[in-house]
């Protein structure tokens, strides 16, 4: 049964103001389209304002000053953000924790946290610490001396390589792969002599990783993702980048080894960094671009080779005009 | 032992006609240079017809109309479909089903069909349902509420996470992912704030799932692939996408979150596609190519940023010249 | 406790001279910046040279000729070769073999060399082989026929499908699948028919794979990759390619079906490769390049469509001077 909150309720929760009738019970949300009586809906872009005068919902998420159709609203300042805060509230229930079930396989002096779950076919190996509150999903490999913070989740069939570290608050989808070996050859005259990597990968806190995505272990010390950053998945991260705080790495974005990437940096789908490069803060980066070398802060680049946007617009007019 | 079958038989089933010696025994399918006498081979390039003449094939499928160069030919209207069917016919042999073997683990209210087998280090969470004849390999892992239809193949550490839906005849390669979370964040004013990926991924009849491709659910409804539509390996398919039926979506293709695919579209590899967007019926797009909005149907689109294709040759041919 | 060693040890090992004190021991190696009198160091690039100047380390690797800034020197003919043959020396101890562990599943007819470790959670499936001193990280899955050469490594999570073959000192990172199937369908006037793919991938020797990159077997024959040939993260090789000696692709290269690549060639990061073409010998292809068609060897090549690597670049800068 799902719990229901009154529009007062939920105002109160978010910092918002409610116009409307306070008392109106609702259990959930949907969108604009869908939502009947009892759900919340949001309005975070003004383009479609015209849909809350349609919908069938109990209420609407929306910044001050719009136009409510006579419709209850929360007022908030950021109806998106509210939007994720509900859903957390009404669809986010921490699980009871169930502690080792019987088909893992714990290596030898494993440190685990109070009020964990490590479940079927999960395999640990010798000298982990593991910390409070963390879910390890079926089939997640975790190597010899991996450490993980608290409140971390490890998805299915995810892998952590040796020596690895962990943040707070991490969360880590299925199939990724933290510290492979990075990909260092040295032409030997005949063929390619393994550089053997013996750094690691740290994650600082509240960072994800996306599924299949791939981060590879440093030649000698260490790759970095700093506090916050999230990564979409069958993203390549190769061995001694660092990327900076609060990033935002979307799908299939490969960097190339040693490469420096500030924070609060988006990089979008398919972009290609080259390796032993800066890319300084604030920085975002077109669908697809190839980033050739170090780019200053606070700008948007585009295109392959990358331009600053607004000339790799002018490029790609001209170019469909030439013909 | 292989079976033999006579070229008459092999006609018979597949709706053509024999020219030459209908008696000929044949075991098995081979490529038109490597094909020995008990070897059915095919033409399905006319460009290559001359090939004929030297092959040693006991048989040769091609259309009616061409030149057999005085060998057995099997006449069909279309050489490479009958290609296919008599690799199933020869190669395909169901393996009897083993049932659930020991060292898989199931959770509770699991409801599993008839002749299905169930192989070691498979993990299935509670309140799942899988129907007849289905393959689960090893390793792989079905979160809770998952719904598996009849005669669905999922191999080697594939993830099912929770409450997706598969539908019958599905195959699904190794590694892919079903159901990670979309890469949703709203901005709080520090950081990032996870926005709860409520939703479900939808696979309906006859779709395939290549190897360590990731389809993420939907925030708050559903991801949805309709029925027929093949995807290739490392594809990456957002939240809350639709793609239509019998789709064709090749290798490293990106799909960004929320947009909608019509019928019978086909993406060449390493395609990106934005968020919120719409592509028409029978659409086809060039390899690497980036869509940035919209397209209508039937036609073909390539480059970056997309154009009709063969304005995008008159472009390029252009470019190359420019020095 | 980490083993020393004198210069003079060192320089024999390497075929190198000292300059300086011979009797300095080391413990191991770090880079330029970060080494202490215990640490030997190495400068790769000239451009750094004045970096030595400053360097804590005991020792620098260098080429002979280089100002020395009055430091202790191992003169190499290649110092990179140098400092990763030491990093094998000073940390790469072989593990000791543990055997088959309880927690792993073995089919019928599983022949295993000697020396060897199978982890935990690793399930192989009937009538496969595997040589001596090889290690099967936990979760990885070998299905039956398998037959895999002595030395090699199988990491965590990677699945290599029914009669496969791997040879001697490969190396195939956590995830990755080799053998899935070929992404071919037939159409049938109403959707796609599925062509069995009942080919194999074979893998030469010393071939290293990276995690998860996903190699397709053959529809009718072999996927092949040759000896020496290093292959990075989500990569993908369809079906029917074969790959030349020594290569060195890189990550989220794409090769479609049935091409062929010759010996010693470079695929730069996101390079995508058409189907059922040729690339020549020693052929290097720039980041990000679409290859729509066949190479000839000895050339470098970048963008998309691709051009030889001098003409693009003078492309790229009369676009971006165009506006």
């Amino acid at each position: 049964m799902p719990q229901t909150k009154t529009l007062k309720e939920l105002a109160d929760y978010l910092g918002g103001v409610v116009k409307g009738d306070e008392t109106c019970r609702v259990n959930g949300l949907a969108p604009l389209e869908a939502a009947g009586p009892d759900k919340v809906t949001f309005l975070a872009n003004p383009r479609y304002a015209a849909k809350v005068a349609e919908t069938g919902a109990g209420a609407v998420l929306m910044a001050p000053g719009c136009d409510n159709y006579g419709r209850n609203v929360i007022e908030v300042a950021n109806p998106y953000l509210a939007f994720a805060k509900l859903l957390t509230l009404f669809y986010v229930q921490p699980q009871p924790p169930l502690g080792v079930l019987p088909e893992a396989c714990l290596g030898n002096n494993v440190s685990l946290g109070n009020d964990i779950t490590i479940h079927p076919g999960v395999v640990i190996g010798d000298n982990v610490t593991i910390g409070d509150r963390c879910v390890v999903h079926p089939g997640a490999v975790v190597y010899s001396g991996v450490t993980i913070g608290d409140d971390t989740v490890v998805h299915a069939n995810a892998v952590i390589r040796e020596r690895c570290r962990i943040g707070n608050r991490c969360v880590i989808q299925p199939g990724a792969v933290i510290g492979s070996d990075g990909f260092g050859y040295a032409p030997d005259g005949r063929g390619w002599y393994r550089i053997p990597q013996i750094g690691i990968v740290v994650l600082e806190d509240d960072v994800e990783i996306g599924a299949n995505t791939t981060i590879d272990r440093a030649a000698l010390e260490v790759t970095l993702i700093r506090r916050g950053t999230k990564i979409d998945n069958l993203v390549q991260i190769a061995h001694n980048c660092q990327i900076g705080e609060d990033g935002m790495i979307c799908s299939q974005v490969g960097i190339s080894g040693s490469s420096k990437i500030g924070n609060h940096v988006t990089l979008a789908g398919q972009v290609g960094v080259v390796g032993h490069i800066t890319i300084g803060d604030n920085v975002m980066v077109g669908a697809k671009s190839g980033v050739p070398n170090s780019l200053e802060a606070n700008a948007g680049y585009s295109g392959y080779p990358i331009q600053p946007h607004k000339e790799w617009l002018k490029s790609m007019a001209v170019l469909a005009k030439l013909p």
